[in-house]
C-alpha cells in the first residue's frame, strides 16, 4: 500500500473525493454507537448476578473478625475484603489495605483533597502553599487530571514510552522541584494505551528521590486482573514492596477497585499503602464516616471467595472483550495498514486503544465520527486541561458496543481518519 | 422523697457509706454493658434480611428511569430512591434530593470540605479566610463537632430550648457575623436530646438575615422516621419549603438516611437542597465520583417500596425500641424522682436518652459506670471541643442492650449519680 505521504496532489484530491462520496453513505446510514467511555457491556454485568444471591434472608454476616457486617464499625474493611483487595493488587500483607466503598475514584479524590487541607504526614496543607504540581504521564486518564485540575494543581506533561513513563523526565523534575507533589499513574493495561510499566520502570519510580518530602505516587492499579488473553499476559512488580525496598515505604499510594470485575457501579474499592499513610488517611476517615458498606465487601467475597474466584470470572470478561478488541483492530490492519496515517498498538488488557493518528487530524477525526453517528471519546481528553498538544490521540473504548457493532462503528472510523489525513495533507 | 440538697452533711456521710457499698457490690457483678453509641440491636438488623432477597439472579437492574443500575452512570441517583428519600424527609419534589452512598455523615463532611476548598456557589473558599465559625445547638451530635473542628472552623454553643435552638441567640449572631458559615441541626428527635423543633423555630430559622451569603443551616433530618409510638408522634415542618417561603430558598441542605432504617452500614442516604445548591455540589460531584451504588438503592426501593413499606418497618423498629426506653426510664423515675439530682425529659423518638446530672458531675458518673463495667457515651462528647461547660450532660444510649441488661445498667447508673452527687453535695 502506497503511503498517503507519497501521494501527489491530483491523487490526494481524487482520494478526498472518494471518501467524502463514501462518508455521506456512511453518513445515511444513521448509525448511533458510542466508544467513549470504558463501559462494561450488559452481558459482562449479567455474569455477576450471582452477586445478587450471595447473600440471603439466613446468611450469617459476621465478619471473620466478628463484626456484624450490617451494623456499625470495622471502619476500615472486614479483613476477608481486604485479603481479596490485596490479592487483586498483588500484595502480600491485607493489612496494608483499607477498604472502601463502591468505587476507587472517591478514593483518589478524597486522598487529593485531604492534602490539600490537612497536608500529607503533617506537611503543609497543599492549600496554604503558592504552588502544587502534578506530574501527569500522557496520554493518560482524563478523571485523573479532572481531580487535580479542580484542586488547582498544575499540570505537567511527561511522555510515556512502551515501558511507562519516560524515568528520565520524571526522575529530573521530581528531584529538582519541590513544588511536585505528585504523579497519576495506571501502571497496568494502562488507559488508554495499554502499557505495562516495565519492571526497570517501576523500580526507578520506586527509587525516585523527590524534593518535596509530601510526595507520592498514585498508583492507580484500575486493570490489575483485567487480561485480554489467558496465556500472554502482562505482569506488574508489586510497587508495595519495591517502595519499601527502595528505602520509600511512605512514597505510594495504590488504589484498585471491582468495577470491571463485579459491577461498575456497585464494586468495592480499596487503597493500599505503608501503615504510617494509612494511619493518617484514618485520622480523616475516623471524622468522615463510620465505615463504609461492609455487606456489599461480605456479598463480594461470599461470591468470588478468593482469587482463584476472580481470575476464573475475569477469564470469562476475556471472552467477551477480546472479539471486540479483534473486531476494532482487524479493521484497523485491513484498511489503514501502510498508509502512514496512524499508528496504534494491541494492548493485552485493560479497556482501551489508543489511536495515534497524524498530527493536527484527531479533532477532526472524532467530529467527523460524531457527525456520522459514532461517539468517540473527546479529542484531547486523554490530556492535563484537554489539550492534546500534537492533537493526535484518540482513545477507542471497545467495550459496550457488540463486536458488529464495532466492526461497523471502526469502519466509518478508519474512513474518517483517510478523509481527516488528506484533508490535512492538501493543506500542506 | 427528700431532695439531696436538703440533706444534712451527717445524712449525706451516711448515704454516702451505704452508696459505697452498694456501689463495691455492682462493681462485683462484673457487668459489660454497652450503652455508648446509637448502634441498633442485632434483632432489628434481621427485619430488614429480607432486603438481601429484594434482588435476585433474574431480577430487572434498570431504574424507571432506563439506566441499568450496575453500570456506570446516574450520578445524581435512581429516580425512585430519589422519591423514597423524598418522602424520608417529607419534601415535595424529589428533583430537590441526591441520593448518595451508605450513609450520611461522608456526605455533610464532604460538604464541608467543599466549602473549604471550594467555597459555596461561587463564595470565597473557607481556607482563604481568616475566620470561619459554626453555630452549634447544645447538646448535640459529637461527629457533627468533629466535622467542624476537624477543618479548624470554630464552634460557638447555642443553648438547647424544648422548642430547639434558642432562636434569639441564632438571629444575633447569625445576621452580626459574616464570619459564622453554618448551623448544625438534628431538628427531629435531636441526639441527644429528642426535642423535635417547634413550627416557630422552623419559621424563625428558615427566615434568618445572615451576615454571610454564604450561611447554610445543616439540617440533619436522621430520625425523620423514626417514632416510638403509633399514635404520639411529633411533626417537623417540611425546612426545604419554609426557606423557600421564605426568600431563602438556598440556605438550607437537608440531610436523611436509612442507616437506623434498613442497616446501619449498608443503607442510603441523600441530601436534599435547592436547584442551585444541588447543581453547585454536582459540579464537584462529577470530579469525585461517576456514581454511588445505585444497585443498594435499586435494594432499597424494592424492599420497602414506599413510604407505606416505611412506615411500616419503622413500627417494628418501635416496638423493639420502646421498651428499652421505658426500661431506662422506669429506672430513673423509680430511684432518682424528686431527689433534685438530675433531670430527664422522655422522648417520643430518636435512640437516646439526655440526662442532665447536677453541674460538676457528669465525669464523675461516667468514670463511675466505666469502673463497674458499664460504657457511657463520654461526658462533654454532646458538645463542641467535647467540653461540657457545666459538666453536667450524659447521653444514654439504650439500642443496642436488652431490656434486662438495661434494667440492670441503669440501675447502676443511678447508683452512680447518687454517688457522685453526694460526693459533690459534700465538696460544698
Amino acid at each position: 500500500m502506497k503511503p498517503y505521504t507519497e501521494y501527489s496532489k491530483e491523487e490526494l484530491l481524487s482520494c478526498k473525493a472518494e471518501l467524502e462520496q463514501a462518508y455521506k453513505e456512511a453518513q445515511a446510514k444513521g448509525l448511533k454507537l458510542d466508544m467513549s467511555r470504558g463501559k462494561p457491556a450488559a452481558v459482562q454485568l449479567d455474569m455477576g448476578m450471582g452477586l445478587m444471591e450471595a447473600l440471603t434472608k439466613g446468611s450469617a454476616m459476621k465478619s471473620e473478625s466478628g463484626i456484624d457486617t450490617r451494623n456499625y464499625g470495622g471502619m476500615d474493611g472486614i479483613p476477608e475484603a481486604k485479603q481479596l483487595m490485596a490479592g487483586i493488587m498483588g500484595i502480600q500483607d491485607p493489612d496494608q489495605v483499607i477498604v472502601f466503598g463502591n468505587a476507587s475514584l472517591p478514593i483518589m479524590y478524597d486522598t487529593i483533597s485531604r492534602s490539600v487541607t490537612h497536608g500529607v504526614m503533617g506537611s503543609t496543607p497543599w492549600c496554604k502553599l503558592d504552588q502544587v504540581k502534578f506530574l501527569c504521564p500522557v496520554p493518560g486518564y482524563d478523571r485523573h487530571f479532572a481531580i487535580t485540575e479542580h484542586f488547582g494543581i498544575e499540570m505537567i506533561n511527561v511522555p510515556m514510552t512502551t515501558d511507562g513513563p519516560d524515568m528520565n523526565v520524571v526522575e529530573k523534575l521530581v528531584s529538582e522541584d519541590m513544588s511536585i507533589k505528585g504523579i497519576w499513574c495506571v501502571p497496568k493495561y494502562s488507559n488508554p494505551q495499554g502499557i505495562t510499566y516495565s519492571d526497570e520502570t517501576v523500580r526507578r519510580m520506586a527509587a525516585l528521590k523527590p524534593a518535596a518530602e509530601d510526595f507520592r505516587i498514585f498508583w492507580d492499579n484500575a486493570y490489575a486482573v483485567h487480561h485480554l488473553y489467558d496465556e500472554d499476559q502482562d505482569e506488574l512488580l508489586d510497587m508495595i514492596a519495591e517502595c519499601e525496598k527502595a528505602g520509600n515505604p511512605d512514597m505510594v499510594y495504590e488504589f484498585a477497585s471491582t468495577s470491571k470485575v463485579s459491577f461498575a457501579g456497585a464494586g468495592i474499592a480499596a487503597m493500599a499503602a505503608s501503615k504510617a499513610n494509612l494511619d493518617y488517611v484514618k485520622k480523616s476517615m475516623t471524622i468522615q464516616t463510620i465505615g463504609y458498606d461492609k455487606v456489599n465487601q461480605l456479598r463480594h467475597v461470599r461470591y468470588f471467595k478468593d482469587m482463584d474466584g476472580i481470575r476464573e470470572h475475569m477469564r470469562k470478561h476475556a471472552q467477551i472483550m477480546r472479539p471486540k478488541f479483534e473486531a476494532v483492530e482487524d479493521v484497523l490492519e485491513k484498511e489503514l495498514s501502510g498508509l502512514g496515517i496512524g499508528n496504534w498498538v494491541k494492548p493485552k488488557g485493560g479497556y482501551f486503544i489508543t489511536f495515534e493518528a497524524m498530527e493536527g487530524c484527531a479533532k477532526s477525526i472524532v467530529a467527523k465520527c460524531k457527525d456520522a453517528g459514532v461517539v468517540l471519546t473527546k479529542a484531547g481528553a486523554p490530556f492535563p486541561y484537554g489539550k492534546d498538544p500534537k492533537d493526535s490521540v484518540i482513545r477507542i473504548a471497545p467495550s459496550f458496543p457488540t463486536p458488529e457493532e464495532l466492526a461497523a462503528a471502526t469502519d466509518l472510523f478508519v474512513l474518517c481518519v483517510k478523509l481527516a489525513s488528506v484533508e490535512k495533507l492538501l493543506e500542506k
